[in-house]
């Protein structure tokens, strides 16, 4: 590689502007350290005029990023869109072909299109490097390309939402509503305004456990139907009943290797106060991962917002400056093993189960009838009459039993006058 | 770098021949990754008919490892003798030499000639890895000098030796003494069986700290005094003492930049059972950074054993045959700063002072007085008479105050016939 390296930066929201002011302010430091100088040479956006938190040279501004390539000799670009599919796809693969390292913290990208583009950018011989798409600022891509990269891996798993677990906490911490909280968070810059959906329902988490399954077992990136479940049907009652049996919720990420097949999932938790994974409080992410030789590795930082991304985005632009090409998921393309996929109805938790219902006689013994009908076999119950409404709480927890068990079991709970709402499940992480 | 390439590993111990069995066995696995067969071509220890672990290839051993260089090519040599000088620097210096890239876990030698072999790996354009000296599995040296790399660092702490913190752990867990704790560690494996001190007393961790500055400052390593205490000191009344504030003693190793100077420590803490770091027990290391902008960074798992070691040692093994050639400090040995050392005396905690006295009227106010007289303020107090005996337990919890005020201070209670020992001093961390 040369010593002077031009760079486009395609995107400047909240995540481009900052980096490309990172790149900006840390010129002498990267010569530094790699040798090389670097010139942010083009950047481009929808709105050149929009306000942003630090100023753009508008000289090497361009409006349709795919001109940057006719008009600009570009070594390294960073895609700071952020979309799964369109421009996003279409400039980083244009980049791959015309032998451009590219850079991106865009999981939806990756998650979706990650096998297509790293065999392109394999057959050109750059770069792809994608570091802040998963838990922000943790180096934890890196750490299982490189800092574990001879253990045999069977199971990651961690909070990799930031904005979910700070909801989470919030409603704890100060007994207010999901709603209510996510207004703050929203407030706060640690849920999107417009459209919170793709953090709270799952989504967000899911692209990254699908990426970290691809770079953890060598298998291509899945795209199996999962068990994916929000935290939008968490209710400040269940976090309240939570802590009374020193249980914390928390939505988990999970990708591990059962009987040689691939399990993935997202869904809130229920772990206990007294293991790490529930004291990650607040915007914190946490992954942990489970290999050999090295036993349970534990990596935590802040999982979002600009600063944490750029120092992954930069982590990567060292990487590249240093001439180390690599693998995008590891190993060659050709070698990255197909999926094989774990059945879901075989996924197995003790569960959580939530009743609510009318005060009557014989209401509890229905319900624990129908559990035994499906061999689900009872812990703990917990009733919580509520005398004036004339109706009561009924939360039970299960010993372990299967998805396809649970769902044949509670199907019936939909038609039943005496049961006011369909029973909240959560799982207990063990 | 060619395809072929052969190994050499120096030191047979516990780690070495863990190590060997490892290159042979992910012989493919290494040659997916990275496109290079590997071969262990020389091997040497002091006694080749020594009990091992695993089988070794008695053809290519060599009594003295200075031999392997005048009849053997070599590529990659592995030193794991783990001396601070003599024949571990010998063999890395002529490695280095020869153009022989050098992987290490030995942080004494590091921690003690890590400049001068930097300077001489950069001379000879050769690679010099140690992430292994350092919190065993954990990729801690990687993530700084990578997964962090742009990120201005403010502070590195944490647990960093796993024997003495596996003795705490165990003390409060069992409510043995010390010696019976540590006799058990021996049997374990977690002490060195012979002479447990440099773990014990502090050493171990201190050259950690000392490996750990230099990379996370830009600094040359530091050999000034520091403050050094190791867990010899620590009672078991102070493990129940402590269990009954809500606190845990911790043995940390910190370094971090005051006032623009270096501060280097390693010492026992009280630390709140609330705390992330009062919560990793047992034999795991847990290392937290402070940066900017990517803020704290928590990175912990196994620090000690064979198992996690060997996983350092070949990421740093793959990262080299990745051709990826680093300046072993992460910067060029003439870009970084000599150390400005921070004044110790002025290195100030909230403290825990544990006298032993006889149970007589005037002494606790005699203690007090004297605190008094170096503005040593109380912030609590808890005394506990030990009627039988006619002596009583006091302990007292300070607000801050600096180590001079305080040596000054206790300096009396040395020769005072109403105070049966001198007293017990743990710094608490805030």
């Amino acid at each position: 590689m040369k010593d002077s390296i031009n760079i486009a930066v395609v995107g400047l929201g909240q995540i481009g502007i900052y980096l490309l002011n990172e790149l900006n302010t840390k010129k002498k430091e990267i010569k530094i350290k790699t040798g090389k100088n670097i010139n942010v040479t083009a950047i481009s956006a929808k709105n050149i005029n929009k306000k942003r938190r630090f100023k753009i040279n508008k000289k090497i501004f361009f409006k349709n990023p795919l001109d940057i390539f006719k008009k600009k000799k570009i070594d390294i670009l960073f895609e700071a869109v952020g979309l799964s599919d369109s421009i996003s796809k279409k400039v980083v693969e244009t980049a791959l072909k015309n032998k451009i390292n590219v850079i991106t913290p865009n999981k939806a990208l990756i998650a979706k299109h990650g096998d297509y583009l790293s065999k392109l950018a394999e057959k050109n011989r750059v770069n792809l490097e994608f570091e802040a798409s998963v838990a922000g600022g943790i180096p934890i891509l890196r750490t299982i390309k490189e800092g574990l990269a001879t253990n045999k891996i069977k199971k990651v798993y961690g909070i990799l939402n930031g904005t979910t677990n700070y909801i989470l906490s919030e409603m704890e911490n100060t007994n207010e509503t999901f709603d209510k909280v996510l207004k703050k968070a929203q407030k706060l810059g640690y849920a999107e305004p417009g459209n919170p959906k793709l953090d709270l329902n799952g989504f967000d988490a899911f692209a990254k456990v699908r990426i970290l399954s691809a770079l953890a077992f060598n298998n291509k990136i899945s795209n199996h139907k999962c068990i994916m479940e929000g935290i939008e049907n968490i209710d400040l009652k269940d976090i309240k009943i939570a802590d009374q049996l020193n249980l914390r919720i928390k939505l988990l990420g999970i990708t591990e290797i059962i009987n040689g097949k691939l399990f993935e999932t997202v869904h809130p938790c229920l772990v206990s106060k007294k293991t790490y994974i529930g004291n990650v409080n607040g915007v914190m992410n946490a992954v942990i991962t489970e290999g050999k030789p090295v036993g349970e590795s534990i990596l935590q930082g802040e999982g979002a917002g600009p600063g944490a991304t750029s120092s992954s985005l930069l982590s990567d632009l060292l990487s590249v400056l240093r001439g180390n090409i690599k693998y995008p998921f590891g190993i060659p393309s050709n070698k990255r093993k197909s999926v094989k996929v774990f059945n879901n109805d075989q996924y197995s938790n003790s569960l959580y189960l939530r009743f609510e219902v009318k005060d009557r006689q014989g209401v509890l013994s229905y319900i624990t009838n129908r559990l035994t009908k499906y061999k689900i076999s009872v812990k703990r119950i917990i009733q919580t009459p509520d005398k004036r409404n004339m109706r009561a709480t009924i939360v039970i927890i299960t010993h372990k039993t299967t998805e396809i068990n649970i769902r044949n079991c509670l199907s019936i709970f939909k038609n039943n006058k005496n049961i006011l709402k369909f029973p909240t499940l959560i799982r207990l992480y063990n």
